[in-house]
């Protein structure tokens, strides 16, 4: 299947790019080093530096023999946009081209319009393109479970039937999200909707929770595969933080209580996950949605698990409770649905301290690199 | 109180000056004509020409000794809405600056863009200069009934009580609407809803259905007086549009079967509406939402209507069902909750065969500018 990639740079992207290649398909990357940029300004820095997305895809093409198409620019401006579907007419496109940071997000006004811009701006030329150059392909979006935020239901897969005084109907699952990035992941779940109706496009949309991991099966063997991994408190994902901060000998910053509970997943399910969705797509006017993610734990459980594993590695991890910098529930409850992806043939790579271990023993190598000052700073949300 | 109308140049945006400030409030006014200009883009024109906001300040002090401020720029710059904000400062603001017109966005891309872009930076720029400048001021945005859709379950005001798999909570009403302009208001409210929790803002949403009339207690004496008023498919709403068919002696054209079913109301209820909501603010922390109509139609029986009452007057007033142009229920339930306005003091004015015919011998005097190939073009959804 020809698979057209957006926002393949980012830690997500660019292990996909290899995952589906590796497994056959024609694959191409999009990307204008949105994410680089905003580390630079932030003055945050991936573990690893990361070679270019070209550089990236003559190694993948040396070790591997596939070949990644790579373009450069940016998917808000349409001319580039055109240029790139009138030359890859793709059979599938996988959506990763947002500002992926919910602390970003809320760090000032110019940070939200770039937020809020972006994302839907990208989202709104995807749609129009594939209407205009390819009506049958088929959208991967990558939503978040974030969307849903905590409520005190149980969280169904994407859709709920609501019985009202004595009427029924079925919905989009009500969503409210707690950040202005997860807010236009909502958005885009609307915008979706709306031309899945009136187009009869073909979308999934993945509710991603968060994402942890180093590497996959096709960057194991070569460290200049490996993603863009970031381990601050804006772009790193809070189980990647907590292993950093554990082998930086930093305590591991735990907001408020801790109690606040998630669906996570390793990277490399994300990766089966988007390729099982492209490989199984949906119908024509059908808007699918899958809640992504194996296991839940709470940031408490997260925290003792990498203290556990990091002080058997002779680590000496520290907890440490903040001030929650965020607003959001500490304590809640959350039971989501995740049967979806399973039924599609997912095989899910648990949490176990034997992958803990393989993610410290890693980052060890890159002690010395970590900036402990990227670590830290205390966003706020207000 | 201190209001500003953001969008003061529109069809509702300069009634609402008058009515405010002849009520005693201090009303500033922001507009960067975008509606005339896309009306002049797209060929179409008020069925009087309306003077500037300037020119129309000028001739309401001199009517009524009221003053008026006007700003005139683009609330999508930050610079300038700094300056407005900075130079006025608001207790409280409505906000109607917004791409109005539900065929417009779905007219292409570049439409589609503008709507998205408009929309959704103007309310982010809000609220931010309500952060920054006047944290404590009430917010009154002007939503649409069009962002429920037309749900097989009675629609309650903004908020419904799920009971599921024996848990409960509250929730946004969900919404699912049927073009890209009504989705930016789903976006907007999902903005407001964040920001609210996050800051503590001060919002009240009113889902409002469709607005018909032609003046109102402060324009009726002085035609240069009178709102923007489109009767043209892309920019005019169904009952002034059927109003102007029937005067020019063109079928009122009835989309499909006719069956969709809206709240409307009076151009005048518009202005007590959004009056009452100011004068009785939200709390801070509170998103409120009221369903802004006062009666329920379908298209046939507002066909029917115009029809009665135009051949009462003389005319001869022809029905033409045509194939829809828009994806939409021709046929469907809908029981919509509209108390909370009531409850606020708002005093209906009705749809009488009285008021009807007050709104056709005002477009019988402007018969003579009626531009024909304006009121229908068939713009398609798909």
């Amino acid at each position: 299947m020809k698979v057209l990639i957006l926002g393949g740079d980012g830690y997500l992207g660019w292990p996909t790019a290899m995952h589906l290649s590796a497994r056959g398909h024609a694959v191409a990357v999009v990307d204008n080093y949105l994410r680089r940029r905003l580390c630079q300004e932030e003055n945050v820095k991936p573990l690893f530096s990361v070679p270019s997305l070209n550089e990236r895809a003559s190694s993948w093409e040396a070790n591997s023999g596939y070949k990644v198409r790579v373009y450069i620019g940016d998917l808000n401006e349409w001319d580039f946009v055109e240029e790139v579907f009138r030359d890859f007419t793709p059979e599938g496109i996988v959506h990763y081209a947002e500002q992926p940071a919910a602390p970003y997000s809320m760090l000032n006004r110019r940070a939200a319009g770039l937020t809020l811009h972006n994302n839907l701006g990208v989202t709104m030329n995807l749609i129009c393109a594939v209407r205009e150059f390819c009506p049958d392909a088929h959208i991967v979006k990558i939503g978040t479970m974030g969307e849903y935020g905590t409520p005190n239901i149980d969280i169904e897969e994407g859709w709920i039937e609501i019985e009202h005084k004595g009427r029924k109907d079925r919905f989009l699952y009500p969503r409210q999200a707690s950040s202005l990035y997860h807010t236009t992941k909502i958005m885009d779940t609307d915008l979706l909707w709306l031309y899945v109706r009136i187009w009869g496009l073909r979308v999934t949309d993945l509710m991603q929770g968060p994402v942890y991991g180093l590497f996959t099966d096709e960057s194991k063997e070569n460290e200049e595969l490996l993603p863009f991994f970031n381990y601050d408190e804006i772009f790193g994902t809070v189980l990647n933080r907590f292993v950093v901060q554990a082998v930086a000998n930093c305590p591991l910053t735990v907001y408020g209580k801790g109690g606040q509970t998630r669906g996570y997943l390793n990277i490399r399910d994300t990766l089966n996950c988007v390729r099982l969705s492209l490989e199984s797509p949906a119908s024509e006017g059908e808007l699918r949605i899958f809640n992504q993610f194996t296991e839940i734990f709470s940031v408490n459980e997260l925290a003792e698990k990498v203290q556990r594993v990091g002080n058997a590695l002779g680590l000496n991890v520290q907890i440490q409770p903040l001030e929650n910098p965020r607003k959001e529930a500490e304590e809640h409850y959350y039971n989501p649905v995740h049967s979806g992806l399973l039924e599609l043939g997912l095989q899910p790579n648990y949490l176990t301290d034997r992958v803990l271990e393989q993610m410290m023993q890693l980052v060890i190598k890159y002690k010395d690199s970590i900036k402990i000052d990227n670590i830290f700073r205390g966003v706020k949300w207000s």
